[in-house]
This record gives structure tokens, sequence and C-alpha cells, in this order.
């Protein structure tokens, strides 16, 4: 028998003792022995919970104890899930997490004090929810040299976007009632800014890199700014708008980037709606492949803890999954980044084409019936950095889009 | 450094000495040492070929070899692959081998020689080509009971029925273009009648049940049958025609079988196009989740292959791979499954609608402009069985396809 500890008792924490419980015979199987959940460490005592004897509010229990030998990580945030997960390691306890902030944060540090003990350190859960995707990366994607990554990260922006492309309601709306169903949090800004996917792409990237890849150095753009009007553009584009993360090889560097990009429905991720998450990979060999599935979720996230869990009861003393060193990761400058652009803006299309042109070069221009006093645009493929200086040169710009593929 | 003999210089055998030889470092690095192509055993010379010298004709020489630790079989067909694995098995080599039907025929003993000499019986490439699915069912799916797996498993097929659905054209039209194109074989039966996806879904059948599942007991239906007039009922319907494949529980027994069948937009197989493959996967904890990629081609299933053998290189002495035992899965039989029908009869369909809801029950009928003297329509869910029998007792059928989902 392998007794874990299950740090924080909310929604993922109670999913893994849930899995655990509802496939108690199963999980046993595959992990060798049975996986008992011993402690929940919570600072709620759940009155006539089930899990109420189980409850202890000291993490000292937890850590002092030599019964436990895998400790998961549920509370998110970075203190005290930090101190707590360090001390577990130190310790020699094998931990599996779901937060995306303390891997991207300390993953590093906390992955290095793993490889040193020879225990594990394991955050399936942490990108993409329930998609196994670190894992398949490390190892079944081992012939091939990664040359992109990326995807659908985040499945709350992703319900947004799908519901303003379905229904033609604007942003304002459609937060309203993500955060009314529960799918947006009361502040949403780490969603809707894009922050949850950088952070998750900064972990993507330096697994693919091996380099430590720092979420505060990567260009960020959240879907605050997209509106029903860029919506209806895509439309008649035949064209969906998703906010995608990236990393991709460009020589020695990676370009990485978080932003709400235009696709036309030849792409793998234009498909992927509501609150579905899919990841993206690009081999030299293998060409592309997608990992589909719940990026969120109680149940899909608690299972990929879960089966952390059960890879650290078969293989306790392996480090199996893949690892980055402390040198940074070298990021290829956004101003050389090229790709074509779409870009609304007010007055006629006719009498302004030829000083947009004079600005951008050639371009195609896209109008939608019913969106009066205002045009579209598509760029060639320019440099981010030309693109910036036209667009500070030429006036009456009201938004601009980045297309992808 | 570890020495691999690759048996077969085909498509993915020469796929996989490129693939090893062009990401030779990534490769060494994450197997930990460098793995070298020491003997490629062909009946062919290859002069001229920079493998020329590695060229041998005698699988003695390969499995007489003290030094050769891995066996990639890459050769297709029963025998001889069938022997020289079970040899090289026998003789303490690990083998990765891309041969479906070797492996649905032969795999419940080679699993259990490869667990007796504890070494690997590897064959990621096997299903879905280059798509990683049999090692993340293994590791990463392990806190889920899988209800439900199955999918889009034969690229020439699906490129097959996307054209249909696309220009409109045949199935003869559409079969010579993709035998033209080298899409297809001359003698094209293992596709279009769904033999190799059929032996596929039997192999992943085995590996989520445990018990071993034979291609010969699972009902197979192919696309010779689908017809560009069904394709404008899809359309007209909003749905698509895919050829899949599915093991599902029903209580004890699995339903495993292979057809043609209409599914909406909302379904994740639907936007898998052209010679794209797709797993899916449903767990209880999971839920859904797909896996999409390249389903063969040289350098996709020569990365699977590859992959396989840095797996083996890495743990050369455990078995990781799943196995099946040689008890048989129970079958639920074809005639108890229930689902819906989507049925093409001759007539006109207000003068037939009584006759025919008399023996179906109450239908949703369609019709396409343009196609006279027929109609189609939608039956309520029903038993394969009964569906049987209405068929033989209403005339004028001209097709009958599945609805999923």
């Amino acid at each position: 028998m392998i007794n874990v500890a299950v740090m924080g008792y909310g929604t993922v924490g109670s999913g893994v003792v849930e899995v655990l419980e509802r496939n108690r015979e199963a999980i046993a199987k595959r992990a060798g022995e049975e996986i008992c959940v011993k402690y929940v460490l919570d600072l709620r005592d759940f009155l006539g919970n089930p899990i109420q004897e189980k409850v202890v509010h000291d993490f000292e229990v937890v850590v002092g104890d030599p019964e436990v030998a895998i400790v998961v990580e549920t509370m998110g945030g970075i203190e005290p899930a930090y101190t707590f997960v360090k001390r577990s390691l130190l310790a020699g306890k094998s931990v599996a997490t779901s937060n995306k902030a303390l891997v991207e944060k300390h993953g590093t540090e906390l992955l290095a004090i793993a490889r040193e003990k020879n225990i594990n350190f394991l955050f399936e859960a942490s990108v993409g929810g329930g998609i196994p995707i670190l894992r398949p990366l490390q190892t079944s994607l081992t012939a091939d040299v990664i040359e992109e990554i990326g995807g659908i990260l985040n499945g709350t922006t992703n319900y947004m976007l799908t519901k303003m492309y379905n229904e033609g309601v604007d942003y304002d709306t459609v937060l309203k009632e993500a955060q009314d169903k529960g799918y947006a949090e009361r502040n949403p800004e780490a969603d809707v800014e894009g922050y949850d996917t950088g952070r998750k792409i900064a972990i993507l990237c330096s697994l693919v890199t091996g380099k430590k890849t720092d979420f505060e150095d990567i260009y960020t753009e959240g879907i605050t700014k997209v509106g029903k009007e860029d919506m209806a553009y895509a439309k008649e584009l035949g064209m969906n708008i998703k906010l995608i993360a990236t990393a991709k090889r460009h020589g020695d560097k990676m370009c990485v980037m978080v932003a709400p990009v235009l696709m036309g429905s030849g792409h793998p991720l234009y498909a992927v709606n509501d609150v579905f998450n899919a990841v993206f990979v690009r081999g030299n060999m293998l060409g592309e492949a997608m990992f589909y599935g719940s990026g969120a979720g109680k149940l899909p996230t608690a299972s990929a803890v879960v089966a952390d869990v059960v890879e650290a009861a078969k293989n306790p003393s392996s480090s199996m999954m893949g690892t980055w060193t402390d040198e940074k990761v070298e990021l290829q400058p956004l101003d050389e980044v090229c790709r074509r652009f779409f870009v609304r803006m007010s007055g006629d299309a006719r009498e302004r084409r030829a000083a947009v042109e004079a600005a951008f070069g050639p371009v195609t221009l896209v109008e939608v019936e019913g969106l009066g006093g205002e045009f579209g645009f598509l760029t060639e493929e320019m440099a981010e950095g030309a693109y910036a200086k036209c667009e500070a040169e030429v006036p009456g710009i009201l938004h601009r889009l980045r297309i992808e593929g």
C-alpha cells in the first residue's frame, strides 16, 4: 500500500480523492499496489464529509510522516504551495501538482531537488488539464526535434470566443455569462489577459528546449480587445479567432507568444471549441500532431494528477519526467517575427486604400455588410516591428489581429 | 552505443534509418547513448546506397550477433516477420515493430515471450502511425477506466471519403485517383474493406481490456458501398461520413466494430480530414480526449518506431508496454447493439412514409434536391437485430448507414 497526502481539498484536490476512490481497483492494478489517501491538508474541517477523519491542518504532520510516499499539491498559488512542495521533496517524498504558477516560477529548483533526491516531481495536470501532453512529449515524441508546440491552453477564453463567434455577442456580455456560469472568475484577469496561457506555454517551452523560459519574458496579449466586429470579419473571411500560445524554433532562438489570432478552417485548432483545449505539436519527422481534451474541470484535471501519482508509485526512484536547466532560453525579439496581419480601420475602403498600401504594401480588403464607417484589410507577411511602425504612421486603425498559418 | 538491426528496408524501414540519422544527436541524448544501425536485413542489395555496407540477407547474422540489442521489424505481413521477431525475442533482443497484422495475430505470444525474457516488445507504430497512442494509454491514462476507444485509423479511406465529400465524386473515381497518387494499393481490399482498421481496433481493444481481441470476430464493414448519393444526404443533414472503428464497454462485454458512419459537426472526429488519423478515447474520469496526427507515411511512422527504440534503449529490461492475456474478450452480439440508422429508399417519401413507419417506427425524412426517385430517412434508436428484420421486410432499401453520437 502506498500512502498519499493531498494538500488542498478544493475542486481539483477533492477530484483527486474521488478518482482514487472510484477507480481504486483499476488504479491499484496499474500502480502495482493500492494507493491510499492518508491525509488531506486543508484549513477547513469538512465536518460530516467522509474525508473528515483524514483532514489535518498542520503541514508538519504530512512532512513528518515517513509513511507518506507521495504528496499531491492542489492548493494553487505560490505560497504556501512552494514551501510545502519543496519541503516534501527534501523529505524524500515524490510530488504531483496541478499548479502551473508554481511550476512556471519554481520548477527549475523543484526539478533539481527531485533529481538530486532521485524521486519524482510531476506536473502533467499543470498544462492542458486532463490532456496527456507532458509525458507523451517526454516518452513518445523522443525521435523528433520539436519545431513547434502550442495550442489552445485556456478553456475559459475558448468558451468565450466560441460563444462570441456563434452568437455574435460582444465581449462584456459573454464575460458576464461565463462568470455567472462559473467558467470565469470574478476577477478574470489571469484568463482573459492570457496570463494563464502564458504560464503554460512557458512550461511547454522549457520542457521542449531544456532551458528555463520565464513567463515574464513572453509577449502576452489577451482577448479583452476582441470585439464582435472582429468576429464578423472572421466569419466573412471563413476564419475563426482563437487565443493561442505558440513556441516555435527560429534558428537557435525560440519565438514564444500568446495572442488571439485569425485562423482558417484548415488549421487543426480551428474546430476546437467551448471549454476544450488542444495542444499542437510539430516534429521534424512526425509532422503535425494534436492532443485534444478537457483542459480543465474537476475530474479531468484530477485524472491527470492521479496518473502522475500512479507513475510515481510505479517508478518511485526514477525521474522519468523531462527537465530543464536554469540556463535561460533565448527568445526571438518580437519585432523580428514575421507574419500576416488583419487590420480594422475607420473610413471608406476605396478612399483609404492608396494610403494604406503606401504604408503596408499590397493588402486584401474585406468588408462586412452592416458594419458601416469601417473596413478591414489583410497584409502580406511582414515583421512585427515593421507593422508597428506602419501602425504608428497611419491614422484610424481600430484593431489588429495576427493571422496564423 | 546501442546496436540496432532493421529488418525490411521498405518505406518504413528506410524511414527508420533516416530518422536515426537525421536526429542522431537529439535521440542519443534521450536514449542515454548513441543508437547505431548495424545491419539492414533485406533481400535486395541497394548498391550505391550508403546503406549498402550494412545490408545482410541472412537473418542468422542478425539473431546470432550478441551486439544487436534491439531489432526493428518493418517487413510487414505475417511470415517471415513472425518467425524472425519470435527468434529475436527468444535470443533476448527487444523488438520494435510497425506491423499491425503481426501484432494482431501473434501479439499475445510475443508479449508473453518478451515478459518472460524481461525485454521489450513494442508496437506504437502499428496503430495510428505517427500518433502516440499506445504509450499514452499505458502510462498517462492510468487513472481512468477506458469506456470507449476508437477513431479514424486508416488514412487511405479517410482521404477517399474526404474527397468524395468535398468534390461530390463517386467511389470508383476517387479510388482510381488514390491509386494513381500512391495513397491506395493496386489491391485496395485491406484498406477499403476496413480490414486494416479492424486489425488496429483489435489491438486497441486488447490493450484496453487486457484480453485478446481477434480481428476475425469483429464486425467489419468497409466503404465500398458508400456512394456520392450518401454524401449528398450527409451534406443535407450537416453531417459527414467517416470510416470509424470503435470499442465500447457494455457491461462486461465489449461492443467492437468497424463501419462507415454519419456524424454531426459536434463530434471530435468530424473535422479529421484527408490522410490524417485520430484516436478518440473516453475515460470515466477524463471524459473525451483525442489524439490526432499523421496515421501513415514514411517519416511519421518511422518516428513512432524510433520512439519505441529509444524506449527500449532507456529501459532495456522492463516491459513498460501493457499487455493482454490469451483469455478472449467477450464481445456484445451485434444484434443487441442499439443506435440510429440512416436509410436510403427508392420511391416517393410521402407515398411510402406510412409503410416505412409501420416497420421502423417514427422516422425523420430527408430529401436531396436533384436526387429523384429516392429519399432518405433517419430512424430512432433501435437494435441492429431489429433493424435487420425491418430491412428484410420492407422492399426498396438502397443503402443504410449507421449514425454515431
